[in-house]
């Protein structure tokens, strides 16, 4: 079970103008693959099912740690996207054609469906599935792919970074940058008591 | 942002004897349209991307409030299905082939993919999609949405309680029953107020 | 059984110009969960399954007469598709790239699968699935299912029409706003006679 | 447009007992890519989209027309559906597992989703996609589609054939495959009429 | 078995400039239900099954030797729409936001998911499928699908070609042209030693 | 491009007697997420967009190799599936229900679709995606990516095997767990060429 505060992970800036493409391409971090939806999932399902979970207790409670913050990832990255689409129709009539812009943009989803807001799809709109979860049952094996997973979502939030100079999008990705890092470091120092290799010097070896 | 607790909504029983076909229905209820997946995700993003969340707080606290126990409820679902595959496999070696009785049950994914354990998919193996959240930033609507995913969700519980009667299944459902149809009642009486139109009304005529 | 008449259900005007991003918006309205293609396979199949038929005559025929309408309804969204792409590509040969502009537009289907015209898709490509076909025999429900359907069916509808001046657009819209307001009211009357609930009162709060 | 009538297009006959599995594989008819919602669908999406309906009227009506039957088709194999469900449960009361049938059945929709009633998908619970349909504009291209798609669906037709002996079914298939056999023959003359060759001798030589 | 070898089908020519929404649209030859990696697995797997090989090794050979090229030419598309995207980013640090074109791209999985590089996905980012293959195991009627499939694939080139004067689209759409008709002449002559129809003739109808 | 051979990997028994629902969980092996096809399409498509393939040639050369055996896998499996299906209809006439048994099957488009044979499914029937693919282009992520896809891909073999004891199905596990074994062992010692770590140890840590 769970408790939900009113609180966000961090604050995010006030945008002076609306991007609905970066939006879009954000919402790969939201609802794509390597998506926050899918470090959410895998580490809920992975952690209902953990099998022996007095006596592997460390591993139980990390991957059971890191699914309460995905939770809060999740939601930093929706309300990056909300942010991102402020101001992107217009306060005028249905007959002036108020949501205009929204025709030529990317992901018309953001105009039709929703009221300019996040839901959990990717940056081409294909929903996010729960197809994208791995659990094993492995110990070993659910950890290489947690590791793998954040090391994917990084390369992912790097590229995003390096589309939109957002200020919104930069702070979160700033922020999950770091976050997914200290994720990473954890499934190598967990990946390595239990086999014994030194998954962490791998990581170094990347940056 | 949440905080994690490691308790679930109420105790299951201890089951006999496994039973993979009804754990495969009760999938339905996790990972089909009208799960528990479902209702949790609805409610997450819609409170994600609430607007006049303090001109309208009491609407806006009922669905943060209920997205809350949702989670709750995927992790009860969850660990009945876990619960329903035990035993389902024999402790043998691998040439004594040990999961030979899932090569013919319904869900193969609960013998290959994982370890006998729950993955966010339906009673046909489909995996549940982002496609199932509705937000249309009408609040009115939002809650009539909500308000019928309960109503579909509650026949969907009641029809899987027919199907089966695993001790495990039974208390699960017995439970959800009772919590949905507070959440019927809660978005009706929302509903009330902002429409005027007595929905809980509407709820009694079905009982 | 049906009689097709080579007939559709307005004149539509003929366009100076053609729309290709907002012929890509209309689609929406055909094939996503809340198009046209939708409102007519869930009545068509919940007729099909109606049980009672002849004692609950006053509810069976509303369904079936929708059915029969909401067939000519694809039929105008596809005709105004096909107009709003009229124009879109050039008369040269084919080294001369007479299709260049379908190119950079938003829906590169209408360019390469069809010869710009409208398939069961949505505005972002995606194609119209009979998952979003509803029929669970309880008639309540499933008239709660039709009141809700139409409901979003009318919003998407309207921000359509916000986000394109075309005129063949905007002619189609203002006939099914009309018409949809019509299903609108016939299904919270059918419910008002089933559940003693004023559910017109409530679609009149909404306007 | 269209005109209902309340009619089937032959009487089926009434059932002695159901079959659930027998049920599932007619799916297949229904909503598979060979199944009566795509010749359905085919064929109405190419008849909006018709270029020259007037020059080349023969072979408009010709589709115009088979598009008219297919909604009867779609409405037979339905109702054929519902029929082989018709008995599949208990008349008790929940408590009493009166759906307990159902969990061991192939298709888990048609008792947790429906109630025991067809919907549009295929005999494994695929839902039918609009990507089944194919429109390219060339006329020549799209007869000889559907030349293809009514031989795929005979293949279809006789193999759920051989595979239930339910007098339902039976006699739905008996009868469809003499319409289909009508289809057959009619897109073959039409494409021998635009390209000389005989293709009616080929259907033959298959016979 | 295969043996590969590091040879691709023609040589390409150096692009003088990237053309990002180009690349995407050819993304629809790769991917798309009428492009290689369909013709590639349909002729693979109906050669996997082909029932009587010894009996019919003239059909199982053009079956097996088609697939083979079929290779070559997904290999081919890949790389041409690999070229295309040459060029796409700037050589800048990650805060310079070197990949800002990317944002307003049609395919912001060639920027997000791969380092500008192709994957087998369609013109809309719809990913290639299974379903895509046909395999009924009676020859004439493979034979007629592989037909079928060969002119649509023709007629999706033709229109990509008509989109894009990329000069390594031009030459991959021109090379594939005439490495496809020479499919459809091989499948037309195939059929016509089964059937006695001369479908031959059929083709070039159509040229 | 690559030349193939009218050859199979190696020689599978004649078997006794089919195993439908055997033969259904083996497609798990065939396309499933870790399935052939996808190890096949991931290095099939991470070689066509290897960049610096001369500077780095002993990977992309490793890459290449292992595509070309992972063609024969698919083959393999293919040809399993089939042999499984042998004898599971009957030589009647059409009346008799010749296909009576693949009626209450776990996979009936080995019956309706196909004729008793395989094509790229996974075990509950859903096709084979190109979302499976995964090319980042940063050449140790790819390296991890298909570390952890053929330690997936063991699992699943395993676990089938622990599924059925149909003599062909154990011959061909038994086959590839051993070819699989070496591309564990070959993309580790590539990954400890780049980061210095060792994953062979963390492998042998595994079994």
């Amino acid at each position: 079970m769970i408790k939900r505060f009113d609180r966000i992970a961090i604050e995010l800036p006030k945008p002076d103008q609306p991007d609905p493409n970066a939006a879009a391409a954000v919402q790969e971090l939201l609802g794509g693959r390597f998506g926050e939806m899918s470090t959410l999932n895998n580490y809920m399902f992975q952690s209902f099912g953990f099998r022996q979970s007095k006596k592997l207790k460390p591993f139980y409670d990390l991957i059971c740690s890191i699914t309460g913050e995905e939770f809060g990832h999740v939601e930093l990255v929706s309300h990056t996207i909300n942010l991102m689409l402020v101001g992107s129709t217009y306060p005028e009539e249905p007959d002036q054609t108020p949501m205009r812009d929204g025709k030529d943009k990317r992901n018309t989803y953001h105009f039709i469906a929703t009221d300019q807001m996040a839901r959990p799809f990717d940056s081409m709109g294909a929903a996010w599935t729960g197809d994208y979860t791995f659990k094993s049952g492995n110990l070993v094996q659910d950890l290489l792919h947690n590791f793998f997973l954040e090391i994917g979502a990084r390369t992912h939030k790097m590229r995003v970074y390096e589309m939109t100079e957002h200020p919104v999008a930069r702070e979160m990705i700033g922020y999950l940058l770091v976050r997914g890092g200290v994720h990473i470091v954890a499934y190598a120092k967990a990946l390595e008591i239990l086999t014994g290799v030194d998954m962490t010097k791998w990581f170094q070896s990347q940056i």
